[in-house]
């Protein structure tokens, strides 16, 4: 029985993935979201998935606007740390564009439920979401810086295209959604490789692969720095 | 007042864009679905937006659902019909590709709703959504084929990446999301010009604006013919 976390004994044993009761309630509460709809979920469902009182279900979450936001930061927050550390580093822009698609892709991909398809959820633009909006707009300025500098090295013109590499990531969203269902693993995804390869080659860089063994080992840095 | 379709007198004056009652409708049920969502929209409200009564809606759409295939239907028919006559025509696979991108990322920018973000709802995957999924998975097609024509014409390995153009003119509907509400014209959207480069470069095309100029005359030409 899970026992970490406030709230009373469980009337059950585990029922889903998770080392914690609120780990559970995540992935619940992502498995509803992302095959019913987030409108269309209660937080009773919830809490009967789990197998846990609704009363308990709220000693870990008051709203369930409030599990909607824990799930969406998840989807971010580690490419955010990445990002962060890569535009401290000497390597080339283009190693380190590299390495953070292929770290983000790879964790949209990999994520159990298809969470980047609640991005575009209209409830999302309410006041309740604006720190996330900030956190996923301040991931994508750093996409853009990383992806601006490799076209300075380029001497190409069109910050425009500065955009792109970001938006290519996420499309391992609707790929995801088009697959029924959209649990991972899901067949035909495609590869990091195979996005990180694109993000690049967008901005004209076209020797994709001298880049890719320098990417995985500023990777392999960068996790060790953890 | 609009005449046109079935169903008794309205009654108020036009309030919507539309040049019949039921392209009333379907603007009104775009901007529901889009803004306040699919399952929180009531065919109720739709009809109050349109300034009509609940019954004479029915005249035109049986069910919420029979909107909803409406909608979804207009974004995928026009480039499927461009797509089926440019996989007939003699120009180079890279010249068409370019021109399906071109036109198929301008009607999915300039709608006045933003109806692709409908493509990730969880009731999409229901069976009254099989003809939608299959009309949209043909257009998917269409775009691989000339993708691999391309790859082919430049020797290039990896069919993987013949599916990326399409995901690529996707992204115009998570750029969309992300401005505050959606409606066009969007500031910030980019152009089609910047996603069909982006399209061509994916796959290894590196002069892409030397397709420019043949790719609007074909699109010119494919517009003449209706």
């Amino acid at each position: 029985m899970t026992t970490a976390g406030p709230g009373r004994p469980r009337l059950t044993t585990r029922r889903r993935p998770g080392a914690t009761a609120q780990a559970e309630i995540l992935d619940a509460a992502a498995e509803l979201f992302t095959t019913k709809g987030f409108s269309s979920t209660s937080t009773r469902q919830i809490a009967e998935m789990v197998g846990m009182r609704q009363a308990s279900l709220y000693h870990h979450f008051a709203t369930k606007d409030d599990i909607l936001a824990a799930l969406l930061d998840k989807t971010v927050s580690a490419p955010m740390d990445l990002a962060t550390r890569l535009l401290e580093r000497g390597e080339p822009a283009a190693v380190r564009l590299y390495a953070l698609i292929l770290f983000d892709a790879g964790q949209l991909m990999s994520g159990r439920w298809n969470l980047g398809a609640l991005y575009l959820l209209p409830e999302l633009r309410t006041d309740r979401f604006t720190q996330f909006r900030g956190e996923r707009q301040l991931l994508r300025e750093r996409y853009a810086t990383l992806a601006a500098a490799v076209l300075r090295q380029l001497d190409a013109d069109g910050t425009e295209r500065a955009g792109l590499p970001f938006r290519i990531v996420e499309t391992v969203i609707s790929v995801r959604s088009d697959v029924e269902g959209g649990e991972a693993p899901c067949p035909g995804l495609g590869s990091p490789t195979l996005l990180a390869d694109a993000g690049l080659r967008v901005l004209g860089w076209t020797d994709v692969e001298s880049l890719r063994a320098a990417a995985g080992a500023v990777l392999a840095e960068c996790a060790d720095g953890d």
